[in-house]
């Protein structure tokens, strides 16, 4: 195999397929890909991947990444301050920018307490969404967390600290049920049984 | 959707989805994991990109990707020079030496002919093919493209040019037949078809 592939080609495979979600054949589909494609497209990703370090950086209000401190989400004057949605990812700050139906604020986390993965409240942004709550007037808190076992044990954990420091913003979690277009027949027993639990009056 | 993605993230997404097979979704995945990954994955990766084509070229005989010339398969003195495989791609080649079945030499094609991509024997290596066997004295050319219409049609080109020039190698192709471990009740026609074909004394 050493003979059939370069060292460049292989360090490129390796490095491509440290990525989540790209296995090894993959990543020599990538490789063989660039050697095939123009130099300015190699470039330009080369680039582009270097650029994302240098030029980012966290927003030190709502932790999204950035480019200019405030993000310009917590400069918008016209976003409802008061208004908080509290996501696992920055990836989740551009889904839910993406349905246009969100004119609050954000907080990014930057992930969800998982004992599996060594991850405690700690290692995320609770302190730090703890104080906005205490300085910045928040009136609701929506904890748009996913809907897992994570998510449940973060947002309770986010609870907890908030009643231990007599805090009593309004909580909100994303509702439970059917997503758009489900088959009733096809959803599996728990998102049934949270449908109906959430019912609501038509 | 620009407000909530900041320009170089944005311009990192759009590099990553140029690549074949990965889309927007994925491609922010990849952008967001090089977020929060150490500055040397990332640092790593471009610097592999750049490598790849500053350190690689077409080895001038065989036309496989190599950082030397010839190729490190086409130096090797135990490889029999006598027999040729051709391939459509440097990953074909791959694909073949991992087996660690053939211990003959190769030739890359790059392409197959695709009227339909626009893609004529004059942008493939053909004519280096050609030459090749008029000049080094091969004993066998084993066609081993792939098992399809544009793989057919190259594979009878190739014979064309061959008869045209007077040149008699012994010309094979790959086996059709059932892949490995394959169940018969789930075989498609075609293969069931050319498996019963090339069906072999036992």
């Amino acid at each position: 195999m050493s003979k059939a592939i370069p060292a460049s080609v292989t360090r490129l495979i390796e490095a491509f397929a440290q990525l989540p979600g790209v296995g090894n054949k993959t990543a020599s589909r990538l490789t063989y890909f660039l050697l095939r494609a123009p130099d300015r497209v190699s470039e330009n990703l080369a680039q582009a991947i270097l650029e994302l370090k240098t030029k980012t950086r966290l927003c030190p209000i709502c932790f999204n990444i950035t480019e200019e401190e405030p993000c310009a989400l917590c400069a918008d004057p016209t976003r409802d301050a008061s208004q908080v949605m509290v996501v696992e990812e920055p990836l989740d700050v551009l889904a839910m920018e993406r349905t246009g139906s969100f004119n609050g604020r954000y907080h990014v986390l930057h992930g969800v307490i998982s004992p599996r993965e060594g991850i405690g409240p700690d290692q995320l942004k609770i302190r730090e969404l703890i104080k906005r709550v205490q300085t910045d007037g928040i009136a609701e808190l929506i904890l748009a967390l996913n809907a897992n076992l994570e998510g449940d044990a973060t947002a309770a954990y986010i609870r907890g600290e908030l009643e231990a420091a007599s805090l009593r913003p309004r909580l909100t979690r994303l509702a439970r049920g059917l997503p758009n277009g489900a088959d009733l027949e096809y959803a599996d027993a728990v998102t049934l049984t949270r449908a109906l639990q959430g019912r609501q009056a038509w």
